[in-house]
């Protein structure tokens, strides 16, 4: 028997503003040609998303080359209570070639892994999905099914 | 100025051990040719992780064919403190179709999202990759570089 959970699809805006809400995402790309997920901080900057990457990283060397389609999650989940929300972009990466901006989005994302992150990613918000997941009235949440 | 961290790289053994305490985790696979991400419940045993999945979905799908590589990432980051692991997994997602032992799995993984999650899905633990990062000693913490 499981509780009963109400899921929210989110809009952009709600979505965009939760992402920003939280320090840290993960960035998810196709490296050798399998899937890959690293864990960064980032900062939402309208329709973009900023993220510091290892210089020489291999989603690195896309997004300088031509650009990279990318998918970015983030999430705050109460295992728990089962509740939360999860919201899921996909865009394209490119390496911010403008040393001055780079340098001022350095200053503002500090990474949680030590190390050199001297790459500075912009991924554009093309696809925004997000959910939010919240605990429906026990009496009320029977929807038929079996 | 950013303060020093230190990085330890986790044994096979620990990052599974750090994976099967959390109840959830991201699993990462390709779909229409573009990266996708779902947070979804786990269980590790012995070398796999065992998730649910929504009936009819895309990674789904590819599991049921001839299995499909996909990526697992979970973590636990402080972002404040700038400490936590994260511990991820490439391996061949495979469509349990044993229908007694996918039904006992059910019974222990509880989704988080409601709807549908009907398939149970083993993914084999080939690539175990995991850190974790710790405050260092602020006084000896310098490396050089520069």
């Amino acid at each position: 028997m499981e509780e009963h959970r109400q899921l929210e699809e989110l809009t952009r805006t709600r979505a965009l503003a939760l992402l920003s809400s939280v320090p840290i995402g993960r960035l998810v790309f196709t490296h050798q040609a399998l899937p890959a997920i690293r864990p960064v901080n980032h900062l939402v900057e309208g329709e973009s998303i900023i993220v510091r990457a290892t210089a020489g990283a291999a989603v690195t060397a896309a997004a300088a080359r031509d650009g990279v389609v990318v998918a970015y999650e983030a999430d705050v989940i109460d295992a728990e209570r089962r509740e939360g929300w999860s919201v899921i972009i996909v865009g394209t990466a490119r390496l911010m070639t403008d040393d001055l901006a780079a340098e001022r989005y350095r200053r503002r994302l500090h990474p949680w892994l030590a190390g050199p992150m001297d790459d500075v990613i912009t991924i554009s918000a093309d696809v925004v999905t997000g959910y939010r997941m919240i605990a429906a009235e026990p009496t009320h949440a029977a929807t038929g099914g079996g």
